[in-house]
């Protein structure tokens, strides 16, 4: 009776429980199927005793383990504690700021910190060790993040638009705010301190002035109501020209004490309505925006009224190193690079600089920004983009933990060997009092968040990595499969695999050897190899593949725009010559001869065309990858990556017939066989591309 | 044992279900609470027995039928067929196209159609009725769309984006497509099939010419693909310019030989993807738009040019009368009338002529417009507009049925009394041998489709009007509560009542008196009664309120514009005399003095603010009647509704103390007692208006 009474209710059930549509992320609470390990799990399920001091955030970490535990283990968690076969919640003040300690001890597990944050950070970490099947019997981990403010910059438009946005509309519905709470707000701000992101800037970079409006404060003020909890601080992008659009003063220029003045009002009035504001993000003077060089001023001054405006209120602004001109003879490779270093020193106490990781914009693969070790006066932070603007929209699989693992690892030799990137950032070559990173989200109104369902991956990915620089790409995959995906230990597998070889397959098929920036110049999305004319030189591909009929690529070294120059004698040295420099990075640093043979044995005509139709077949291997994790994968999931993979093929196809077919015509060399030459035309291709640019 | 087996199950349960985001809409098949009504349908819900040609929508129909009979009444439909106990499906090619016939015969329920769309929607009122609690043991109804083509028309751009759309981000991922099939389009499909549509035009009448290029067309056959099983037909808004854009043809004359060779080819190409493509939808020489007139060519040879290169297909062409020139002397009401009026019988047969419901231009209230009774010789679509691009975009409650109902009942006269727009447009008045009704989606990204919650109901409404223009605003506001909101008679008769007097309350805050035409420039959200300079002189408010310091409206009578002259006699008598003329459309017809006393006994300055007041505690007590439903709704629609009245309140204040200080500026009278003056000045409110202008 018992029986036909639950398969009574399966059978109702079923009706309800939809297919995983991606909504929740990796934040899976369903039950798990290893009883073994739930049995060892529950022994530390029946209470939570919360010996540290009541906030909103320990709230949060106690209602977020009374969930995972529910979910993952069928646990009731009551209030009555008792003195062991729980979780505790301990203060120590021995531990760093944000970092936590967990413990098996007593018959308990015990969950330490010096903050509440900490103890937020430790109930994820642990629900991720039941997420992924580890043993707690005996767990003693700690951890502490390396970097202090870990963000993610949101391109949210005004009016609902994200720009870069692959996946829907903004996030933030502002016309509805303050008055209408959207429950995924809440679910936005889960997943964030689920992988230690403790700071969000709610809007694009090319800035309204609208938001630092009355009305809109209000709504800024709501949001950070809801992410306050989860431990997430709030930023604004602002618009330079703001006193001048809202003020109605005669100009913005930084030393103008009017202007000065009209900051200063201003950050009080933004942190009358947000006290823990965190502060401004600024871009000024790049693409157009307004900035303080238009009234003879230097970056520095403007960054520094900003930083005295919001000072008195531990406020932060975080000015961006993105600027580049239109000089047809220079090297946009070196812009940011000469109009920063010489301000090294002259920035405010509360200023950061955030200098994207590479030197031109984010590109498939870049050699790391030569800022990085040039400003040790300066805290810099890295600007990572996860939104894959670059790199295929929301239907390419690309995980890129793999790109900002590259670039982390990359060493600076400024202080020596082992001076990474990541070390820079970290603050530990130049000790800078304040460390940060960014990353430019993927989130958008579409139901699974991403777009591409295993985009995911690089939002979790980005995340860890702001934590912890030194986890690997391959823990990251083996984590997020297991807590998004599947429990099968093969599919687990596949999948790992897939993930960590995509992002190099992405750059076999659009950018191999180091080409850059011969993507479709509007949208960024496909390829335009042939793009001769733009609104500015920079902003058009030959200025970057330079293909003639003699070779192919961009002569940085001392020969030509010596861009190499700015970096160590070190990094010069793995770089400056063409024999021996990483195939990776070939043509971002010379100019090489069709015929040129390369230490594959190929000569770069040949070796090139290898690469584009190697892209193209390890995209079937995806494709086909894929089709073995069928039935251990949500049937709903699965049709869906199945679905980008064969857009992606589509794409990669295009990618490579464009790019052979074009560089032929400097080449003057046949497809080498094996290969066969694409079926389609030039022309044809051209036509395409073409068709993205039609409004 | 069972019991406690069931309530572990439950609490496993209440994990995974989740509280009503909306995304079910109308559709919502949980098991119904009354168990003499459950057991009743049980009765005829044994199986399905199909005596009807199998056919996809076929199929659609019984696994509807299964999935809501499942749901609502807990019934397992088997595929054994007995005499009686289930639903029959019939033919009976007496019947008119689309309709059906639903009768409780010999224990079954049979429902017989002509067609299987007759099937498809006779089982969708099946379970209307099931939904609706109606009894359906002697049940014996017929029922035949009044309209042959009822369309939704789609303004999503190619880019993601929704021009007017308040509900997130297009719901076509077009870079996703064709691979990528989001279940979504099921879903809409679903909905859409249940209230009798049976078309969408996917694309913005502002047309990328994209669409008709190969790689696109491809993506528009995977939709309709989709869409066919659910009896959906798919049609595109074109680029009048697609031969020069596409064609690189020297210009688009629709009389030139290559031009229309090129169409000819194009319609080939595009049925050579969709066989059942619907045609094609056109806006042309409006707003910047490409058309015929550019080459010196009416709007009936650019439409005949094309409705022969579809004619071979049986395809349509719809093109749209929403044209007006930038004339400060004229009356933008007059001017579509002046186009179209004199082409009446020069369009070819497979042509229909799309006129927006009024005038101007969607307005919260208008005249119908004058077309309507005046082309007897060609067929005319009626354009609603589902979207509230002037009516509080999705923070404002507006059910709009009573504005469509309001418009399709109001009477032309043009055949005697009783030749209503419903008349004209269901082709009954003019004997059409086309007929078609469209309305302009408010759908979206948005997990609840539509924004606001309540709008649901607009898209449910419109559907249903669109089927049978004869049903009652009260009877779509009942089912459709029943249906997707509350089983609770109390709150049921609550949420109707919100709803039927919603629409009143818009216009009183917002354009009380026949006032139209004053809201923000850009954005069509807020007022801007002050504007006095744009672009064009007819998009100004100025050019429509006519204030000054004698009086304010539009004198369109034989004294001013005459556009009243546009309309039969019986027409003009009625609103020809500011005396008599309904207070609804005053404004619209007359210039009125300040200090005229009106029907009501105030005189028209005091029955201005009173009515601005009026509708802002109109707002306050929709606000206090949704109070009263908690805990009868779901409660997180409950939050979202809630917040969202509390943003119509703000904004209904914003549009009462703009409107009333600057009509005051004219009229020159104090607020009229029991009312108190605005807190707030009119500079004020204009910088409000201003944040909305910032970019």
């Amino acid at each position: 009776m018992l029986k036909k009474g639950i398969i009574l209710f399966l059978s109702i059930l079923s009706f309800h429980v939809k297919a995983d549509d991606g909504y929740k992320l990796w934040l899976k609470y369903d039950l798990l199927k290893n009883n073994t390990k739930v049995a060892e799990y529950k022994r530390f399920s029946d209470f939570i005793d919360v010996q540290f001091p009541i906030s909103p955030i320990i709230q949060t970490a106690e209602k977020e383990l009374k969930k995972g535990l529910s979910g993952l283990v069928g646990a009731t968690i009551t209030k009555t504690v008792k003195t062991s076969g729980g979780i505790v919640f301990q203060k120590d003040n021995a531990l760093p700021k944000e970092g936590f300690k967990i413990v098996a001890k007593n018959g308990n597990i015990v969950i330490s910190a010096q903050t509440d944050k900490g103890i937020l950070y430790g109930s994820f970490e642990l629900l991720r060790q039941i997420q992924t099947e580890n043993s707690i019997a005996s767990i003693n981990l700690s951890s502490s993040p390396k970097i202090q403010l870990r963000m993610l910059n949101h391109w949210d438009n005004v009016l609902g638009t994200i720009e870069r946005g692959y996946a829907g509309s903004s996030l933030w519905k502002w016309y509805e705010l303050p008055e209408n709470i959207d429950p995924r707000y809440v679910e936005y701000a889960r997943a964030n301190a689920s992988i230690g992101i403790n700071a969000v800037v709610l809007n694009n970079v090319n800035a309204s002035a609208r938001f630092l409006t009355k009305e809109y404060l209000e709504k800024v003020k709501a949001l950070a109501d809801v992410f306050r909890p989860y431990g997430i601080q709030v930023f604004l992008s602002i618009n330079f020209a703001s006193p001048k659009i809202l003020g109605k003063l005669k100009n913005s220029d930084p030393l103008e004490p009017e202007v000065k003045k009209w900051w200063n009002d201003k950050a009080k009035e933004v942190y009358s309505f947000i006290p823990d504001f965190g502060g401004f993000l600024v871009k000024a003077n790049s693409e157009g925006e307004p900035g303080p060089q238009e009234f003879g001023r230097t970056h520095a001054d403007g960054a520094n009224m900003l930083a005295e405006a919001v000072k008195p209120f531990n406020g932060l602004v975080i000015w961006r190193a993105f600027v580049y001109g239109p000089n047809p003879k220079g090297d946009r490779y070196k812009e940011a690079f000469n109009e920063f270093k010489p301000l090294d020193g002259q920035f405010a106490k509360n200023v950061i600089v955030q200098v994207k990781n590479g030197p031109i914009d984010f590109m498939p693969r870049e050699p790391f920004h030569p800022l990085f070790g040039a400003m040790p006066k300066t805290p810099l932070a890295m600007e990572f983009q996860i939104t894959q603007e670059y790199l295929g929209f929301s239907t390419n699989l690309v995980f890129l933990p793999s790109l900002f693992k590259e670039v982390l690892e990359s060493d600076t030799y400024v202080n020596g060997k082992g001076s990474t990137v990541a070390k820079v950032v970290d603050g530990s070559v130049h000790d800078y009092p304040l460390t940060a990173i960014a990353g430019v989200a993927n989130t958008g109104s579409d139901r699974n968040w991403t777009g591409h369902f295993m985009s995911q991956a690089n939002w979790y990915g980005y995340g860890r990595l702001a934590w912890n620089h030194e986890i690997s790409p391959e823990q990251i995959a083996e984590e997020w499969t297991k807590m998004t995906l599947t429990k099968e230990a093969n599919s687990q597998k596949i999948i790992r695999n897939m993930l960590l070889t995509s992002r190099e397959t992405y750059v076999n098929f659009t950018n191999p050897l180091g080409l850059h920036h011969i993507m479709g110049q509007n949208i960024h999305f496909g390829m335009e190899p042939w793009l001769e004319k733009s609104a500015r030189p920079d902003w058009t591909a030959i200025y970057y593949h330079r293909a003639d009929s003699v070779g192919i690529g961009f002569d940085r070294t001392a020969n030509g725009s010596n861009a190499l120059g700015l970096y160590s004698k070190d990094v010069q040295n793995q770089w400056n010559n063409p024999q021996t420099c990483d195939l990776k990075y070939l043509l971002w640093f010379h100019h090489v001869s069709w015929n040129q043979k390369l230490s594959t044995g190929k000569t770069l005509w040949d070796e090139l065309c290898t690469r584009y139709y190697t892209g193209v077949t390890e995209v079937e291997k995806l494709q086909n990858d894929w089709l073995k994790v069928k039935g251990n994968v949500d049937e709903e999931i699965f049709e869906d990556v199945k679905g980008r993979l064969a857009a992606q093929h589509r794409e990669a196809l295009n990618w490579r017939d464009a790019c052979v077919l074009y560089f032929q015509t400097h080449s003057k060399q046949p497809i080498p066989t094996p290969f066969v030459k694409p079926t389609r035309t030039l022309e044809e291709m051209k036509k395409i591309v073409e068709i993205y640019q039609l409004k």
